[in-house]
């Protein structure tokens, strides 16, 4: 199995926009079009550990034909094109490792079109979800998919994003309903209709939920949305270790309840979330779960789910019945990374995430956590348990490169496993720079060729992200 | 918009496979390799009404390298290759409009690797839908996915096949997890793994799932499965119109009430499975539901629906209670098809499949049955109206031309409707050969031309299906 690809930092070539096409670019843009450091460093790096590359230029666009218009100047001159969002990628997708022009989507944040009586909803890549669902509170809809960070959505359907609600509602692949995509030619087209489902042709829609970036640019994304449920409750259940936890998410699945969200944190991520947001949730591996359904089904669930607790040595849940409280545990929950990276001012945080059968979860995260502890590097478990997706963060001191190779070694090992395990090198967080070396070992050589005649076909110029996902 | 390609049968090149391949396959295959009329017409044929149109030579390929040995034969000497199950698709899929070699795999019929642990299984692409749920009746566990017909599960993935459970549990898009597929040049890959989510690259699956045999073979298939529901009731609604029904069906949807099954079947369809399965239901128009949860889910949700359908004129549930008598009604559903056809001795039926944003279905269905009322020709309507999705069959004298000129133009009507109500011209049959021009009236030429450039890019000869879904 190969390292990650560290290097590709500094062997690729760079391809630089020639001064005609800056000048165009300033021609139409005038100050939204930027070569100032700080604009080119904040659009050169995400929240991976690897060093700020920035791109040549910013420019930061408006609609969907400003887009084209960039897309097409890079296409007539060979320049790297790098859709930005909000930067909160974690693989080092948003990093300018040949240069080019990043496009900043974040203005691109208005709700097209609102079509609450079909549940979809049509937005500009740049809307965030946080404001996605805060300007459709009012339809009593809401748009599930939750990664944690406050991405965008053209972020989210790049890296084919899940998060803490997956396990009911589904992921990115399954609630984009169609796309409004700059090919890298620069022309506009259409992936898919707002009906529900379709077998009218190739599936372009999913080709692009998860190509980060490297087909073309998403400009819109029609989503699916959900009636907010009549009820929902959320509760914390602590366990006396994680294997324990991770063997009642298991039966939980198996036994097919519904559950919204099951989420594992382990006693240092509890710890770390307790001093971040001044919690005082007891330091020991927990479930927090939340329920969506009826009054009665949510009740039925949650005595199912704490009777399988109970069996496995959890403790009596402890209810968060108001939505205040529910929002201050997610809340916490989603400040997990930041809280852990807190706890040691100055580290950064390899991130690793695997997805396996849910069958092999509690092997898969056992071992893990066993040799973190071997290997003495600060760590903190979270996981979306009930997908058998889980994140071991290792905290290293960046000055110190041998606390570096520790925590990809152990990285490396996790991954291997989960590929033994028949699962994933990447539940959500996609592969950017740092899992090209994965991807061959768990589709194979056939497989990744395949993805790169595709990628050739659309971007025969590969100008759309290079270098990333693999190497051409 | 264009009218349906109907002249492709006449004017396709055809690319008959040599001596040296027939001998290479003779020698392989032995008696699994005919050339007989019978059997090649038998493949040259599926549920449409398209005139037979055989390969040239059908092997029965009985594992995956045997599958990718005839396509690299194929691929050596250009020759088309035609994936066929049992032949129930309803487009024209499987007809060999180029000639060639069909891949017939109903005898890859074997359970590869059932996990009930982790709700997966993996079967060849041979199996049918009904055997499957047979094999994995002990478990506890099935597969939704419902078409109708038995089909075989890689028929249904190559047409990304839906049917009455989509609404609950999605569509072949969302339960296929993995592939294995032999590709154009008769390598083998595997796409995805079976963890249940996953973004490490490009969703292979789903560029296949919908393919329709345009990009390879799919030989195995990997699925998810499901817990038998601790409860299932079906229930028969009468209203007093369709129109009504439908008006229910898009209220219960709003509100997100988890509905299994919701079938529309129109008086004529009721009259047509009533003479054909014996029963006496009501000919009036009715919604044929089922529900699934928990003992107190499955009332709750009942009553929900039954005070919706009231207030749109809805009868009192009549209840299957029994599982013969669900099995019963269901099985009846199912033949409607057949019922129909059955009415008339010796027609065929023009169907079509269109799928709309769920707000929009009353309008699709209403005008739709008008223009079908007003042309005179004996129709009936079926429908996964839970989804936007039905079907309108048109039963034609095979003898009178002007009935099928009529048949096409009704469909086409319908079809233009749907795409103006922003809906797809197929939910759930696929595009074949019947609906290549609607495919561009619905996606765009940018679009289809991106399908051209991928089908390009995996298959140069055009030796997989070809001529269907685009012209290259």
């Amino acid at each position: 199995m190969d390292a990650p690809a560290h290097d590709v930092l500094r062997s690729a070539r760079r391809r630089p926009p020639p001064a005609p096409m800056l000048d165009a670019l300033r021609a139409r843009f005038g100050d939204r079009c930027s070569t100032a450091a700080a604009v080119r460093e904040q659009h050169g790096r995400d929240e991976s550990p690897f060093p700020v590359t920035p791109p040549d230029v910013v420019v930061f666009c408006e609609s969907t034909d400003e887009a084209a218009f960039v897309v097409a100047q890079a296409a007539a001159h060979g320049v790297p094109v790098i859709p930005f969002g909000v930067g909160s990628s974690l693989e080092g997708h948003l990093l300018a490792v040949q240069g080019g022009v990043s496009i900043d989507l974040s203005r691109m944040n208005r709700i097209v079109r609102l079509n609450p009586e079909d549940l979809t909803v049509t937005v500009e890549a740049g809307v965030s979800r946080e404001q996605l669902n805060r300007e459709i509170r009012d339809t009593g809809l809401f748009f599930p998919i939750d990664p944690g960070a406050n991405a965008t959505i053209g972020g989210m359907a790049a890296t084919r994003a899940s998060g803490t609600n997956a396990v009911r509602y589904g992921t990115m692949r399954e609630n984009v309903l169609a796309l409004t995509v700059v090919t890298a030619s620069g022309e506009v087209i259409r992936t898919g209709t707002r009906a529900k489902k379709s077998s009218a042709g190739y599936d372009l829609t999913r080709l692009f939920v998860g190509s980060e970036g490297t087909l073309g640019v998403m400009t819109e994304v029609t989503l699916r949305l959900y009636p907010l449920p009549e009820a929902v409750s959320a509760a914390v259940c602590h366990f006396p270790g994680i294997a324990e936890a991770v063997d009642a998410t298991i039966q939980v699945i198996q036994m097919g309840v519904p559950i919204a969200r099951c989420e594992l944190l382990d006693a240092n991520s509890v710890r770390a979330v307790n001093r971040h947001d001044r919690l005082n949730l007891r330091e020991q591996p927990m479930l927090l779960m939340e329920f969506h359904g009826s009054e009665a089904g949510v009740k039925e669930q949650a005595e199912i789910v704490q009777a399988i607790a109970r069996e496995h040595g959890g403790e009596e849940f402890q209810w968060a019945t108001t939505p205040e409280e529910r929002t201050r545990l997610w809340t916490a929950r989603h400040h997990a990374y930041f809280a852990a990276l807190q706890t040691r001012p100055g580290c950064r945080c390899v991130t690793t995430d695997t997805c396996v059968p849910i069958s092999r979860l509690a092997e898969s995260i056992n071992d893990s956590r066993r040799e973190a502890d071997e290997a003495g590097l600060p760590y903190f478990i979270v996981g979306h348990v009930g997908d058998g997706n889980f994140h071991l963060g290792y905290l290293i001191d960046p000055d110190r490169p041998e606390q570096r190779a520790t925590a990809e070694r152990l990285s490396l090992q996790m991954v291997q496993r989960a590929l033994r395990l028949e699962g994933t090198c990447s539940g959500e967080h996609g592969v950017g720079l740092h899992k090209m070396g994965f991807l061959v070992d768990e589709a194979g050589a056939g497989a990744v060729e395949m993805m790169r005649q595709v990628k050739r076909a659309l971007d025969p110029k590969n100008i759309m992200n290079p270098g990333k996902i693999f190497a051409l």
